[in-house]
């Protein structure tokens, strides 16, 4: 059976991903205008919208937060992740294992691999670790796949994210993160790229709402399965309400226009 | 169950940690106008003060002294550490396992990590070691988390301590030890940052006691739930009557002026 | 008794293994010429062309086609691999443990080493360790010898294919997958060196029928025991019939101008 | 029970170890005035001695020459150790497991640490290993501590011993073997930073007899449990008189006057 | 008992040594005037002659060819190795571990150590792994000791020679291969610095019987068990009479000229 046929984290062959771990990634400055959201609970209340069909944090938020949440929540354990502090050649340390984002209650967990930087052999190993440990127990496997490094002139050149899918594919992972390759003919050849992998889009930084919509829409057009989301929701005023959104367009097939003049 | 609801180094919210790895980490010329203090049995009896929450050292002071002191004294197991005589990039190496500090009695662990530092994914990488081997065995754990390296222009920036104590709660410390940066507001967006992970003040080098309780009351004020003391104890000639001082501004909310004029 | 004397993959003495990796080492690029065979399916399909002896392709095709295929092809699981992206020093790491591979369904290992290489010695002990977990389960190991480095002028000079596949046999593999080193002559010589270890030509960049033939010719005349196969069959408008031609130049003996004019 | 109670190595409290790894640090050339006492028996022969309570040699002298002594020799394994063609930043490699010296029957195991140097971080987590097996097996460890590295102007500088024998104790060692600091007072200064390690002054290259015992006098006056000796005792032609003097002076408190000229 | 008492490898207190792990050392190149020895059956042949005592090859060699041989050759796993296409700093990784040794059949093994060069601490540390194994197997362990790297002005000078047989003894080898000193007298210093380690000197390239001989009957003079000897032996047109000639002398006392003249 695959990884994929019986978790909550897709549901109806589509996925919402609310991340929230832009606490590491980021730092607190990420929140300084919705200061309130630097509490944790406040996404985790976010994550219980219907829409939202995982949540992807680091083990620190999950063994603190996540015990009340259990019922309501569908846990992504992201098992990786660095500090903007860090001025180092792109790497992203393991900060939980496998085995304890089982005993977490993890439905799936997410892995960040960076393609073509210097210690893309490391993370290629880390990965398979990861995977391989995660199969035995039947947990989905999520890739982070960003392409970086010094040949990459552009990380969302459209053979640059269509490749982030392959490797997706080709390492063993279930589902496949990558940003927007500028065009829906792009993604869909990153999907076409992907073979029965699931991808999703990076929702990427806070935009208006008719142009995160619009990108949405295309990209499900482009076949994709749904996005990973985290700024574009908590960084806006009326979360909710993008949240009801984005389940119209991706679950019910609905157009931004729709949406939003509907 | 929290990992600090049932721990002794947390009494009514608070701690106050005496530190004394300072032997390792400054070396004897720390003790220059206390040569005296350098015999750990002067700084154990100094633990035995009704304040003191926690005792965090070196293995080598608690496989020796510790025993005779189990009673009185609830021990923090420092588990990394380095010299001064180093001159390499910050990193601190595990210096005790997590397995061993339970067979010294340790009722939590301490450990060092440098986040912005170029080693930052090893110690990443190493707390989660750590913080795991520790989950097994129900014992809290305490990030000294001192964000430091090239990108850094001052290590006690606002947003560098709030980002510290961010990297504490996403990684699963349970306890964060942090710098003052400089203002009681930043002091309490830090606080705000860690989610519930107790925050506690690094009291650093010794200053004079108005100075040093005023500091301790401010941040009190901003929400932190206690401090970790070293040279702010044991360099004093009186370190008893500093630690009824501490123990009347953390535990009973008393203020610096009424501590030292009352 | 020899670990390939009962392997499907080889068949009277003889093997044609399609390989299909060029997802995850050369990228989508690759296909632009063909994209409807980023799809592993069609080539999975071509797999089960009688001439094929084993198909190689990295975990993540195995363990989502493979299920499928399992009757009617012979995997080799490629172990290691990595990105065109990225531009370090020659290195494969590991992508797939043995283990794995086993629960795959594998009839066979294979794994790149690159003599010559700044990582010569990492990739030598890394295939150590695969051999010997191999052969504990009876299972043959294909070794990709490439050699490269800087002190190496021609990755196809006689005297260099030869110690490639000299260093298949000292390290132990049952299969060697060289270069073709630019005679007939040569392609004898590496034979010789490679005591009796299989030697299977690369096949290299695509080609016309005629040349791509004869160099199958030319080394099956030299002693190889066939040649490993991919973008010489998936990139052609009509890989079976290049197909069929391979078994007949390889397994019965036809030469180049037989199968094609005849 | 503390480590040392019991091992027949501290007698008395005094110790005085025989050391004979110059054949690994230094080389035979270390031997040019006395060839025959390359021969290992020959200091074997001499740690019988009754004065020697311990003698610190590699794994293969002891596999070699143990058994013909071990009821006469309390033995030190000496685990780190390395050649002086060497010319790499300070660093020991181990060249034998606690678990192997237990097999050769050691009473103790010696483990040399250079603080300061690049590699002291390694050096750090090698010892933990080490001092934590050793702890299983109430074996008692010694650390040979000798700060180098660019930032230390002069190994033997006062601070630098103490601040030696203090990270022997902080990293849970039982006996520190140091430098001798230039002065009495200074080597006291070290002891009490030691807390209740035991220090003993290591011998270093070969003086005339008066000198030698004088410092060794001013060293046990200074607090320390005794030397390790090597070079002053085996490269002397009458190596039985200078431990009988050895004697005299660390076990019964004798000057170096009254031995030499009583 | 001393781990050379009952191996068929040292007879009668002499070994000689067939070495054949130059196709993985020096490639194919090597045999550029014997063509027909790069078939490992024709060398395999040779070790049958009563003079060898053990037969050195790399894995690959063994376990395709030994099982055939295995009454008639006593078999050393050379169980590291590197190859000439390699530029690297000096330093031979493991291809083989001794418990596949074992499985291969081995009477010993041997392992390649550079002292002096940058890798020395790797390699001390991989030999004690090595060797500690092989302990608990009662296998012998032979040391290929070749002090190298930039502090070595000559390889073959003859305290570097005594310092490479003292540290095969010292970190537990039971045979010592080294080069030859360049005289008879540092040749007799090295055995001496070697205690009780069997001194072996290796053939180096190809000379003429009579310098070759003479050679080994020097060595012999001054105290070596016997040599190792690849090129001299199968580089020439008939290795049986030198493996005659070698027999005599090694194991029968016969001068070079009694053997050629005689």
């Amino acid at each position: 059976m695959h990884p994929l046929d019986e978790t909550p984290i897709v549901q109806d062959g589509k996925s919402i991903i609310l991340a929230h771990d832009h606490g590491l990634e980021h730092g607190p400055t990420a929140f300084a205008d919705v200061p309130e959201r630097l509490d944790p609970e406040r996404i985790f209340e976010m994550a219980t919208h219907d829409a939202v069909t995982g949540f992807a944090v680091q083990k620190g938020l999950a063994e603190t937060y996540y015990p009340s949440y259990a019922d309501d929540v569908n846990l992504i354990a992201k098992l990786n992740g660095t500090s903007s502090l860090w001025m180092g050649e792109p790497y992203s340390p393991q900060t939980c294992s496998v085995e304890y984002a089982l005993e977490l209650g993890a439905d799936a967990v997410g892995y960040t691999v960076y393609p073509g930087t210097n210690r893309e052999p490391e993370m290629f190993e880390e990965f398979r670790s990861v995977q391989e440990t995660a199969r035995e127990h039947d947990l989905p496997v999520a890739m982070w796949s960003y392409p970086r490094g010094q040949a990459l002139k552009e990380q969302r050149k459209p053979d640059v994210i269509a490749y982030a899918t392959r490797i997706a594919l080709e390492l063993g992972a279930d589902i496949a993160k990558v940003k927007y390759p500028r065009s829906g003919d792009a993604m869909a050849d990153a999907v076409d790229a992907a073979g029965d992998v699931n991808v999703v889009l990076s929702g990427g930084s806070k935009t208006d709402d008719r142009a995160f919509l619009s990108l949405v829409e295309t990209a499900m057009n482009a076949g994709v399965c749904g996005l990973a989301v985290g700024r574009n929701v908590w960084q806006r005023d009326e979360p909710e309400r993008v949240l009801d959104a984005l389940e119209a367009v991706v679950f019910d097939g609905a157009t931004a226009d729709e949406v939003l003049d509907g």
